[in-house]
């Protein structure tokens, strides 16, 4: 899940006054020049970088913030230095104009992206045995598809590019005719025409020491846990912070410096909604259930089985998960319609009445649409490649995926555009993409057309691969279009940036992915440090796709049913109630993640809020100019360390002690066999 | 060993401007309303606060920083916070003036520092059986006096208020013709009046409020490593920071806020020392002296015997203490007849060529001198409490030591006086008491006069405790002349406040010691928590003096002997090169506690001087001011920590959880032995 905050230092007010006339003197350089090898350089940097986090993410919560500040900051910084440096020796042939900086972007959001869409943490990883062998049901080989570099990288290829092309055509409408807001594109846009004034680029570089300098606390502190972790259980991410008890139960601070720093860039009530789902389900509901033991479900299962407790934790987060979406696919579809419906009535009445509707737009928005205009990308262009991808697609995908067929892969790609059109427009309207949603849709349908008996189970999983990746990418590519807008960027640099981005994410983010499955022996298993829970929930929504609901255990489904139902009437309480008090109500999604995996990452979390709390009590001013720098830096550093730490790993270095922490009946017990 | 730095905000400079013209509204209570009873109750708690936090690092490493900024800081809020609260409600009677401020900083000082000439972390726990049983040598009956509350309390009052009358008929010598400066009783004063005028009372809330906060976290942190303590070996101050081999070798940091405090008031040379001493024994001279095992000495010893490693670790840190001992003994001597000799000469020279010298005293001086000499305490009431007490003692101090006949305690009180006053003068001039120096020729003479088989070793200690107490407290009360004088407190509120501080001292210590000794079980023991190094160092000083050099491991000896001589080669050189390169060249007398008990804390110490120099480059105003208010907040709070724990200790309560440090293979066996 991919929870995107509003920028704090390119808020809305910066529209009152002409960004464009500050820049009237610098000359837009033509669409070809805005993609400089310099940038692009940058731009492959920064996207390993970021998977790296992103990945690391993906497979211990799940959770995702948006880090398009950190990419601004970090491409913004690389560059100045670049360009400053030459131009001290005199070597400098091309300003550093903020059109490039779109185009680094542009390509790292795109390419980072594909970490997260690719479904490293959910659909594909799904398909692993690992995964499978933690439900009874659909273990078979035919509903098992081990990951390897070569066909995720396959894939990923041939599903992502669908994306880009399918709502190409329609950019003019959504940005110049709609004026959709966008409000990530814009925030990313007001974030880049800030860096090139004089005082921008003054605040940005205080923006990057201070990032710098959390990014290599951050890593060293986590180079210095990893001393203390020579096997599971040890080190301070397993330090009982509240107690034993509380720890077997998954409450505990662990240390996690990403966690903390995503906590300060999530919304309050997000981590306050984490908290308070592994209240309601470590606290309460999973020992109650507990107690249960050989009554609802057998007491000799294993405690990965899904028919135990497993099931219960999996089962209802899934129920959770599907009521949030399903409310919400419902909503951000309705508002879809009824802004369509009022856009269609509004054109008719402003042609009629005011034929010459341009006279009312601002001087920016002037200039904006003539250079948006300029460069045109040809709509048979744009049909021609999606014909093309879709073809190639239709032949190859079902090599990869025996169990997803060909006309399956038709009909996606026939309803597809029609769903890429309204998840770009919903996202324009509410910066809430839809995507995961689809995808969800996808594993249903396709999943119970196939049938168990014809691996359903991958043929769902793999069709949620291929419609959520042209969903997802059809609106990122559209928010990308609106800060190209704004930043006087070509929509020619901006589709070609992203072709880059996504060219470079289809090969870096399986290849990082690889090296966890490689460096990391335990991925997507229950209690480790990588538990991927979204795979497993994804694997088990396949298999309810397919089998239907009899795999359940005893109460489960009344309990399914229930939270279902909770989570839409929360988010109904939450529209209706109005702003105001909807900030302190809970988000039933966000609730669910803890259901499976318990709350440390919560707490961590809330630590961050915590943090941001105080410092903006104490200083309001700095705490916004700098809270997201030292977010991102925490959570960049720490995110990097993996790179070294999955290298040791692979390398076959351990850590040398072992911090563990044990009850003092243990440690006498320990003690006695230590000295014999 | 106490270490006095100058207090940073009661610089100099301040003497520049007239200090008193600021106070001229002011009256100056008679001397009886100067010791009110609000005063002695914040005296008493204050007190038994640090008490505490002088016995914590008594039994911890015999370092024990200048606590009088903390006592000023904490006693004027205290005070203040009172009074402004009465006046509020309009019953304040009488408003909080300077020399009531001075007569709780007397008592409290005067209270804190029985915990240190007490002995409780040498001469007087020397004589235990937990200290004696670590040396082969020496450990009959005879040679052995356990600590008791009554002996104790008996003891300490009758040789601690012999010091306090042996010099008061000097302070017009000493205070107002010779003008010694007593940079500590400077300091403090300066301290004091600052805290009066209405910049420096904002100044101090501010400091207070730094104090507090840094004591609440240094107090929460000491409360959350307890949990993780459940037995020897757990918990942070175990944590291997840089590895297990390390950890072996006694250098990791143990997360002690207190020695972090201490490490920030201490100069840093102090701290370089211990590292340096540290370095040099653990790291270099131990383990090649571990390698002669079987070859110097037997294998088969135990590791705590003084025939083996430890003797040397032991010896060569005693001659190392012995070898600065003689030479500052020697130089501050030296200083002092040199002082007398000149001003013998000058008084004569001034007397003859300007017959009224108090013309050339600044304003200041002159106000400070009448006031001074005001209130006059008669020299025969001075020499009647000696010769009371004087008697007393010789009764009823050999009935608590046998092995100390009365004949040797008449010899000790004859020449006290002169000794008193060498002190006095020396500390007036240099600011080094040379206490302990006097409590250790105490050991070697009166032990060697008592000999072997008449328990010279108890003699020899208990000879210490007389010396040091008449010794230590006579400069202590000088200095407390010097703060009065320059507040204006009258010399006779400053002397009943010293034996109120006395007195308090004199319950308050026994009874802190008796609960850290009841409470926390190893006391005392090499590697525990509280080895209380010097408690081994002077038992083993006063074998030394009773038995001779025959007791040491092979080529000990000549070790000693070289590492006397370099303790001296180093302090001429120090010496030498001038104050600006004398910074550099490390205190052998610093360097020697390491030797014992290893650098851990000196590590913790070096943390503080770090933290504060990166501080003052980043903000040198900020950390200057307040660098002394977060020390204290550091010490305090950890130190205060130690009550509650103790009383947890002392009702059985144990930390629930062990934190414990394993290497990987240990892990391995362990973990397979808890699963089995």
């Amino acid at each position: 899940m991919v929870w995107e905050t509003e920028v704090e230092n390119g808020n809305e007010e910066v529209e009152d006054t002409s960004v464009e006339k500050a820049f009237e003197g610098k000359v837009v350089p033509q669409w070809q020049k805005q993609i400089t090898l310099r940038a692009m350089v940058v731009s492959l940097l920064l996207a390993v970088l970021f998977t790296f986090i992103v990945m690391k993410l993906n497979l211990t919560t799940g959770i995702i913030p948006s880090l398009n500040i950190s990419a601004g900051l970090l491409g913004f910084f690389f560059l100045k230095t670049w360009t400053t440096l030459l131009a001290k020796i005199g070597m400098l042939t091309q300003p550093f104009t903020r059109q490039e900086n779109t185009v680094i972007q542009t390509s790292v959001v795109a390419s980072a992206g594909i970490a997260f869409s690719g479904g490293f943490g959910s659909y594909i990883f799904a398909m692993s045995s690992e995964v499978a062998n933690q439900s009874p049901e659909a273990n078979g080989p035919q509903d098992i598809k081990n990951p390897s570099l070569g066909w995720m990288i396959g894939f990923i290829s041939i599903v992502s590019f669908l994306g880009l092309f399918s709502v190409v055509p329609l950019r003019k409408i959504m940005i110049v005719d709609f004026r959709l807001t966008y409000p990530s594109g814009t925030a990313t846009a007001h974030l880049i025409n800030s860096f090139h004034t004089t005082e921008g680029a003054k605040l940005a570089k205080k923006q990057v020491r201070v990032l710098g300098k959390f990014f290599s606390f951050s890593f060293l502190w986590g180079f210095f846990q990893w001393f203390y972790t020579a096997s599971d259980g040890c080190g301070f991410n397993s330090f009982p912070t509240f107690g034993l008890e509380a720890y077997q139960n998954k409450f505990f601070f662990d240390f996690s410096t990403t966690y903390v720093g995503v906590g300060m860039i999530c919304p309050y009530i997000i981590n306050i909604s984490l908290l308070v789902g592994g209240i309601l389900s470590w606290a309460i509901m999973w020992p109650l259930i507990d107690a249960k033991k050989g009554d609802w479900y057998s007491a000799d299962l294993k405690s990965s089985s899904l028919h135990g407790l497993q099931g219960y934790k999996v089962f209802i987060a899934i129920a959770m998960i599907l009521g949030d979406g399903l409310y919400n696919f419902v909503k951000v579809l309705g508002r879809t319609f009824i802004g369509l419906y009022v856009e269609f009535f509004k054109k008719k009445a402003r042609s009629s009445s005011d034929p010459d509707s341009s006279s009312s737009l601002s001087y920016d928005d002037k200039c904006r649409t003539d250079m948006f205009l300029r460069d045109q990308i040809p709509a048979w262009f744009a049909l021609t490649g999606y014909v093309i991808i879709a073809v190639i697609s239709v032949i190859i995908v079902p090599m990869i995926f025996h169990q997803l067929k060909w006309y399956y892969i038709v009909v996606i790609y026939v309803i597809a555009p029609a769903l890429a059109f309204c998840n770009a427009y919903g996202c324009g309207l509410t910066d809430w993409s839809l995507a995961s949603t689809y995808g969800k849709l996808a594993i249903f349908t396709i999943g119970a057309w196939a049938g168990a008996s014809h691996g359903g189970v991958i043929a769902g999983l793999s069709a949620c691969g291929v419609m959520m990746n042209i969903v997802s990418t059809a609106s990122d590519l559209m928010q990308d279009f609106k800060t190209g807008y704004m930043t006087m960027a070509s929509p020619r640099s901006m589709f070609v940036s992203q072709v880059f981005g996504t060219a470079m994410g289809c090969v870096i983010s399986p290849c990082v992915f690889w090296l966890f499955y490689k460096a990391f022996g335990n991925l997507g298993v229950a209690g480790s440090a990588y538990p991927a829970p979204y795979a497993l929930v994804y694997r088990n929504m396949a298999i309810l796709g397919v089998d239907g609901l009899s795999a359940l255990p005893k109460y489960c489904l009344i309990f399914c049913y229930a939270f279902f139902g909770f989570a839409i009437v929360i988010n109904l309480v939450r529209d209706l109630v109005g702003k105001k008090w909807a900030e302190f109500i809970p988000v039933p999604m966000a609730m669910a993640i803890p259901f499976y995996i318990g709350s440390y990452f919560a707490i961590d979390m809330c630590v961050g809020s915590l943090i941001l709390l105080i410092w903006r009590k104490l200083d309001k001013f700095s705490a916004d100019t700098f809270g997201s720098a030292v977010a991102s830096g925490l959570i960049c550093g720490d995110g990097i360390w993996t790179l070294p730490s999955s290298f040791l790993a692979l390398a076959g270095v351990k850590p040398p002690i072992c911090m563990k922490f044990l009850s003092r009946a243990q440690n006498a017990k320990v003690d006695g066999f230590l000295e014999s």
